[in-house]
């Protein structure tokens, strides 16, 4: 699905593969529209490569590595890391304007960032931070799913967590989250959405976590501090502590959380197409660091309540398209959606003022 | 399928479920190109809304009934069956323009009958006659069948019964069909095609029911009545009766039809898309009434022709798609069908005329 | 898939079956986005009729042969081999423009050759020579595989056979193919790629042919002579003989093949639509004719080397649709390809000149 303005910045950085998805073989993803191939050189470094030979377009995924270079599967074309043919089959004197695209990468906080915009814009220090997801101090895991959705419904979804309680009822959502009141604040890179609930029965899995980390099984003192950074990665502090511990900040303090248990869900959503997304997403916790067991149950746990988002947000992708003619109208809920849609938007607005500079296809 | 221009009238009562299809769970389903969710209240009254939320737009058919409302499956909003929201999350007072399209609805002859147009026009005497379907006189059962192709087609199908010899030769057609003659009339709402078939063999599936109910096995005077209603309900009067024994009416006066069997095949096809319908149909019969039996032996039997007519019908739209340059030729066999979408026609244009006052989508 | 502009002449020969694919059954299969129905009359000889009924578009292909007649399945209309209906149901006297078309057809070393374009140009003197497929001096079989690509990638594939060595590395593909010389001739309606392989390791599949039939396994000359005749026609002399055994021709002598071994890879392609083909293949030897187990293995090695191509041809036409923006680049290897679309292109033109008198789809 091709849309007809951008649903998206090409300046910015996304997420394309988990670091361990790379290796010495060749993975084709397709991101923000553009068929791409990943691979890691013989010392390790990760590239990414427009994955179509330029002589007749066949996916260069279909070939084979050689060494660090690419040996496109139907008539033998090399290209090295940087997109550069460097050997073509029956001839000695290559044609220099032979090339792919290779797109600006970083690796970081242990996923394989891609710049697909103007690479002279490709600032490393612009890779949105998700330290917690290789902080000695927090463990956790993740996965990627493929939703075949606009990743800003995944956004809306995620910067209103309302919604928990209709879709999450059975784990992490209830009736306090409706009821519990909401501040957004925001600047030109973030929109930060706090919800505190106050002396409340703890959901299922956080009555779980505390008792499990604390011996704990009474009322809590629940936060979710949402912080969306322009284009798609939402990072969200949760947790709970003992009821009245002193968790909760007052007046430009801190609060002390260290009668409770605090989680970071980790999340990036990549467009794959303008109708479908690579949603990125870790759990990270700060508390019995060292049991692998739990990490690997808080991993299928929170995958169990991200498929049940899936389910909504592909039937809302449907809903869209069956509704060509409708509107989204908002609520007051949707205050973080509508102010980090804003962002998007603007980043948007902002390349289609100097669209010439960002070679959408090849620089050859 | 969206066609370019309109393929049914709006106004008009649809057939959109078996009234047993519908009880205290929500049921989606297409009708006229529109998303519908269908529930009963806890009085057993029957409900259908726009599926898809005011807010965001997911179905409400994936949420959940409470009471006589709908909870929507996201955020919760509620709405009431009016279509009416009366619940907002984290909000108090509620905004007054959010509902939902409510559809007017009768339950009548064992259907769910919708009115897709102006709602000012929605006439419970317009509903079709299908009164066969919960007479005690009669007795019998039904199915519904989703089939791909545009409901117009299965019109042509039933108005033209010559199709009998070569589609269901093995039970309901024989050459007799295809050599009588036949005679059409119509008014401004029905078109009738009247064929008698005088003093021949029956064909399997009449010969079996004569058998059954009378005993008999000789040659059989038979008769196909079939009764359009605009625009899209097709009632047939089919029958035998012993050759000779006075079935066949005779200047203006009633023949007499008490050596024979006779059965109504009940037909209303429901637009789902433009290119797919809903065919509901019955088949009902004035002999044997307290044989449960016959029932089931006669549903399963018409359903195994329905099928036939399936994949002709589901071929014929393929067809149409491959030679969209083409045009259908008529026949003298096609009068009955000529006669009919003309009638389809004429509501059509009639309600281009005055498309202002119809909310396709909502009221709002 | 219709493409915007024509991607193959209609005024051609094209292979629409193997000779034992027709019977005395109705065969349907789109041939030049034509929808056709094939069969034998009583006497053994070929049909093929446009395979939509005249009166409502049902595919004839869904109906009966009556005698050399075909019978539609929905209201019985009976047609005749040259396209003209002979009876309608109810009707003594018969619509003379009721007709599909019939299209020219020829049956010829073993195919069924149809003429897509205006009749009367259809000469049998223009079939393409494919002798070799039923020569009693040669033996093989083939197949006959449906791809999902635009005909001319697979002329593209064939016209250059480097892409051995990368696509079929196992079998028939070394470095010899690649860094062999090779020479391009050509006329109005043939294109000739020659090909000397002058004292090489036989790649496996040849070493295996040359050790059975002659007992032989040192080092060979091997030829590669690919001749593609317009529009879609492709037949590829191949063979190795024993190294300075005199097989390669000098200076306008042919050379002595007496001691290697001779195959001719037969290929014609026929445009299902504009991006599907039926790809009829075949490989007839000259030596060990009588072996009807080598005949077995020789068809279903070919056809596992067919099918690594095939996996490649709908990468390809995959990746021209994903990169609507993109062109081919081509490089010295693709000089026969080139030409040979170059051929193509000139049928297309000349036929735009004068397309009105081309009946695409009917002569009524």
């Amino acid at each position: 699905m091709k849309a007809d303005k951008p649903t998206f910045p090409l300046n910015a950085w996304y997420a394309a593969a988990y670091d361990v998805e790379l290796g010495r073989h060749l993975l084709p993803r397709t991101v923000c529209n553009q068929k791409i191939v990943m691979y890691r050189r013989l010392d390790g470094q990760a590239v990414a490569l427009h994955d179509a030979c330029w002589h007749r377009l066949l996916p260069l995924s279909q070939g084979r590595l050689q060494g660090d270079d690419v040996v496109c599967g139907y008539h033998g074309l090399v290209y090295n890391p940087e997109g550069q043919c460097v050997r073509m089959p029956s001839l000695q004197k290559i044609n220099a304007s032979a090339c792919v695209r290779s797109f600006p990468l970083v690796e970081k906080h242990r996923f394989i960032w891609l710049w697909m915009g103007d690479p002279a814009l490709a600032d490393p220090a612009l890779v949105p931070d998700m330290h917690w997801n290789d902080d000695p101090a927090w463990a956790g895991d993740g996965k990627l799913i493929t939703v075949q959705c606009d990743y800003r419904l995944v956004i809306d979804n995620l910067m209103d967590l309302t919604h928990e309680t209709y879709v999450h009822g059975s784990s992490i959502g209830n009736e306090a989250v409706v009821e519990a009141p909401f501040v957004v604040t925001h600047d030109a890179q973030f929109v930060t959405v706090t919800r505190w609930m106050d002396n409340i029965e703890a959901p299922p899995f956080w009555a779980a976590q505390i008792l499990h980390a604390r011996g704990y099984n009474g009322p809590v003192d629940r936060w979710q501090i949402i912080r969306f950074e322009a284009p798609a990665t939402v990072t969200i502090d949760v947790g709970v502590a003992e009821a009245g511990s002193g968790a909760i900040p007052t007046k430009g303090q801190a609060g002390d959380r260290s009668q409770g248990v605090n989680g970071f869900v980790l999340n990036t959503i990549t467009p794959e197409t303008d109708g479908s997304c690579h949603y990125f997403w870790a759990f990270a916790r700060n508390y019995c660091l060292g049991e692998q067991a739990l990490t690997h149950q808080l991993r299928e746990g929170v995958a169990r309540i991200f498929r049940e988002d899936e389910v909504v947000l592909e039937a809302q992708q449907q809903a869209l398209r069956d509704h060509p003619d409708k509107q989204f109208h908002n609520l007051n809920i949707d205050a973080g959606a509508v102010r980090s849609r804003h962002l998007i938007d603007q980043m948007i607005s902002k390349e289609a003022q100097t669209p010439a500079v960002i070679p959408i296809r090849e620089v050859a």
